[in-house]
């Protein structure tokens, strides 16, 4: 399995259906530039966000299945559609992987800041549609108003670059209105392109609620984790490498994500053939 | 191959990446109601326009196998992104099987409206970034110009549901203004989705624009292939059945599949395991 002899570098593994997850990996870098990564974007079947749940489970496995070749001793759900509805049965399929994902992070962010216990959520069509996050936040606080719904348009208009455009304010405007109406104070951006238009959903928002962002939340438990578990950490490759790979290579991925990791990143084809 | 022993129906397969070619099989069976049918929405990997060349002839071979393995005798590629970047591969591929793309009919029916000789084009990214096109435009007259630009957000649009919002005018007038403003009187409607938004489009372009349906022009030259081809029109099986297949079956698919067809359709999982 992937504790097997073949592996000599233990790296950290990231996968996202695409390049929203380079977000994470940069957080990951800057908390522990000690440690070595290797990310998978799955580009070719990008976007999960809007497929069934059997497709996305079956997505999820190859893609840990491809880190776990490259020598991932731990991995790293980035894509919050992949943690809400395929981190159950990647942990069921890899008992002994340490598996990080998004929502358990954010959920406990949410909680500790909200005082009112009115939380909102934006993310996928399949996101909100699996109800994971409802279903973590109520478990951990039964008292807790959820008030969640898809933003699924934002995730395009962040692709195509048009984040600042009056058009995006206003799509921000129509998807978070009745979450802005229903009282909430603290809002989950449960979708990693989601940060990117974090000035104007804080505008639509108004002051006094907090905006969750599930990557810097999986990283401070991920740090967390590491502190406390001594075998883990001392697992670890320190070579402080990162390397770059995606099903689908195209010039627009190593460009957008060379800006966003801040340096140019060589980005290589993962062969994925299930 | 795929002229062999086993096949005794012979239907007429379309595919396409997700649900826009349904369209196409809405306006075939308007023109041939005897014909028996077979669709691929290849939804599990949609959409296509944002993929690499490479990768869209992978797909457009998986579902080309697929349509064939259902007894297809011929088949309809009614995505305009694999006809641009895979119909040619795809002929090769079968030398013998009758292929129909949409790219060409569409440069004909553009051709023959347009007096000035300079013609629009809007399309997926990849579709307008392959240059088919314009291409085979030249081809046909080298005195044509050719104004084209990408318009890949109206995709995402159209599929969430907003062709009718404000939003999606206000992109329509974006993505279309520098095309109006270079004098064009035709304008290729170059992706399936995109004559759901023709009102808007016509409304942008103005009078004097005429606006090139590619799944009509693509029927049109369908209908009259088979009148020329005895040999092909004789093949075929004439029980008027239609089966409706996708990689990922959603209830969202059977639902807006119906209302476009026009009566319920019952969608089957096609299993594609390249």
């Amino acid at each position: 399995m992937y504790h097997g002899i073949g592996y000599t570098v233990h790296m950290i593994g990231i996968f996202d259906s695409g390049i929203g997850g380079l977000t994470v990996v940069r957080a990951l870098r800057a908390a522990r530039p000690d440690l070595s990564y290797v990310y998978l974007g799955d580009t070719a079947r990008a976007p999960y966000g809007t497929k069934s749940p059997e497709t996305i489970r079956r997505y999820a496995e190859d893609c840990a299945d491809f880190l776990l070749s490259k020598g991932a001793k731990a991995v790293v759900i980035a894509c919050n559609t992949a943690s809400s509805l395929a981190s159950e049965h990647l942990r069921a399929r890899h008992p002994e992987l340490p598996i990080f994902e998004v929502v358990g992070p954010a959920v406990r962010a949410a909680l500790a800041v909200s005082s009112t216990k009115r939380i909102g959520l934006i993310g996928t069509r399949a996101t909100v549609g699996s109800g994971m996050y409802e279903k973590m936040l109520k478990a951990a606080d039964p008292s807790v108003e959820v008030v969640a719904r898809h933003a699924q348009l934002l995730i395009s208009l962040v692709e195509e670059g048009w984040a600042d455009e009056p058009e995006t304010s206003s799509v921000v405007a129509k998807y978070v209105a009745p979450i802005r109406e229903a009282g909430v104070d603290a809002l989950i951006l449960g979708c990693t392109h989601f940060p990117i238009l974090k000035p104007q959903i804080a505008v639509m928002m108004g002051e006094g609620v907090a905006l969750i962002d599930s990557a810097e939340a999986v990283v401070a438990e991920f740090r967390a984790t590491l502190e406390k578990d001594a075998a883990l950490e001392a697992s670890l490759d320190r070579s402080g490498s990162a390397s770059y790979f995606v099903t689908d290579p195209t010039p627009a991925f190593s460009k957008i994500g060379s800006a966003w990791i801040g340096a140019p990143i060589e980005v290589h084809k993962a062969e994925i053939t299930s």
